[in-house]
């Protein structure tokens, strides 16, 4: 199988050859051509140039040997695009002017993902113009929630209490800020999928810092409606959520063919809460990769131990590649995930 | 019923005439009091003079009408008995030197609560003989992973990467500074109940990062040492882990009479979870504090709701007070709790 068929069985649950393999946040980091770029373009400019964007996330394929091709694109990007004035960090990013009020909320202008992210667009058409099927394009967008809360905390934070006191003290207005960003994304993932992304993921990264009922009634509503946009689009979809076994069923029920979990939570158990049909994506611990070999293969081990050989099994890491990661472990494991057939035989008939 | 008796019989999961409260970090804070005092007194200052200690402890039982009194104890205060140069920030602690190599861990003294740790011992007892029962002594302990990832990581981290990568690349000298923090723990626990506590609590805030296998073999033995610790001194335990959804099962497994949850989980799902030899501390979001009466009010009924009366539930926050946090408000919410066995009945018997 090529890489992108891989990718796609997995997600509909198919039969696959090896094991599908991709790592969030890996386009750009510290592969040395992405490094050698960057003494010349700003992460803006590269961002913002298809020719560049599409060469930064097509690095990958060529170094890791993956089967997904995620793009290099923040998913911050539409919130520029609707009028938020913002700065990309290494802590995250910073907006000028955060939302603390329904008027905020009203100045966000809808986006014309056609013409407004056209770099991207355009970036994606190159990228699987270049690949065909050696991996599957992988479009991303932020969750409803993620943006919002970036957008009402206006920097890094690690508990989200003031995007969630203002959702808890202004639901009409935090419904209006969903309700926009949703109608946006939509959009987005479409064009995306129009442009040649295959897949979609979806990274509600900060849900899991709400429970279930709050989740339920102020989040999942609009997630669901970003999965019936990769639907509509025939695409599959992944959903991923840091933290999320306090509602991973709620997480489930608002869609994604697969769920991406982090390291916070048993892959096994999970599949067994989520049933066969959905797949699940993850979730080697990526404080691994700053460990040595030896502590990646026993966590990959451990990871495809406990996915068993299931179909829908999508090897990524829990979270996104840390910054200091050596390029080459990557490459390693990329080829541990895919040498490794015989993990996927069940525990009980091993020798 | 008094307030220490409340807090007792629901540790037991014994009926109660009204639901115990308490806020974690609820000694400081904005108080007036307590801001009054710290016009002249440095947060050490008042930490290490056990009058002044038990002054700061003993304000939110006037000031909120709480069942608990928790200490105004720095999880880190055994720490700097073993040798380490710590600062105590807004943003957390700061370790000078982070220990990195098994050489580092080797540094780390004993202590001798007794002596080492007097001043708290002191004013524990202060505080119990105000009180009386009024309200029950809450001594608290860090847990063995969250101090260790603080030694570790040597200053504020989201993802705890450098802790984890620690862990995973030397097993053995991570083995050892548990080791070594477990045995100064066992003896701070059995030193804090001869001083006069009546309950223990352990936080180990961090562990949630963890998967259950790393937290079951790598951690749990450990704290269950600490429970053991405190029933050896015949004192009920709370065992707090933030973002504990995914390894709930391991987290009571390693003991505590009461489980404390956060927000990130459902308060009926979790004791469905766990059954009833187990009581329930929570799981009011933080965030409401900061976002006003009608939607703590919210909240708080939500949280009484799913407890649904049942015996063992202790009214807490998921997490620590946040700063900001009104004083007046807490207090209300104190009454509101205290003032709500209606919501005692089970659903179906509502008018």
């Amino acid at each position: 199988m090529t890489g992108a068929e891989r990718m796609l069985a997995a997600c509909r649950r198919e039969p696959v050859d090896r094991t599908p393999v991709w790592f969030m946040r890996q386009a750009g980091g510290s592969l040395p051509g992405y490094l050698a770029l960057r003494e010349r373009r700003s992460v803006e400019q590269i961002a913002t140039t298809p020719e560049l964007c599409a060469e930064v996330s097509l690095m990958p394929i060529e170094a890791y040997g993956v089967d997904g091709a995620v793009m290099f694109a923040d998913i911050m990007l539409p919130l520029t695009a609707m009028g938020v004035d913002l700065e990309l960090t290494t802590a995250g990013p910073i907006i000028a002017a955060p939302i603390r009020s329904a008027a905020d909320v009203e100045r966000l202008r809808p986006i014309e993902a056609e013409t407004d992210l056209r770099f991207l667009l355009d970036a994606i058409g190159i990228v699987r113009r270049e690949l065909g099927d050696r991996a599957a394009v992988i479009g991303i967008v932020g969750g409803p929630f993620t943006l919002a809360s970036y957008l009402i905390e206006g920097g890094p934070s690690r508990d989200k209490l003031v995007a969630k006191a203002f959702m808890y003290r202004e639901p009409t207005a935090f419904a209006a800020l969903i309700r926009r960003l949703t109608d946006a994304l939509i959009g987005y993932i479409a064009a995306q999928v129009r442009a040649g992304a295959r897949v979609v993921q979806v990274f509600d990264s900060w849900a899991g810092t709400l429970g279930p009922a709050a989740y339920s009634t102020l989040v999942a509503p609009a997630t669901a409606e970003l999965f019936a946009a990769a639907s509509a689009s025939s695409v599959p979809s992944i959903h991923f959520v840091a933290g999320s076994a306090g509602i991973l069923d709620e997480v489930a029920a608002a869609g994604g063919d697969v769920i991406s979990i982090d390291a916070g939570q048993s892959l096994a158990r999970a599949w067994e809460r989520l049933g066969p049909q959905r797949g699940i994506q993850g979730n080697l611990d990526p404080a691994r990769l700053l460990a040595g070999w030896p502590a990646i293969e026993d966590g990959a081990r451990a990871v495809l131990d406990e996915a068993a050989g299931r179909p829908g099994h999508i090897f990524n890491l829990g979270h996104a590649i840390p910054r200091g990661t050596d390029p080459g472990i990557l490459r390693d494991l990329a080829a541990f995930v895919h040498a490794a057939p015989s993990l996927r035989i069940p525990h009980e008939d091993r020798p």
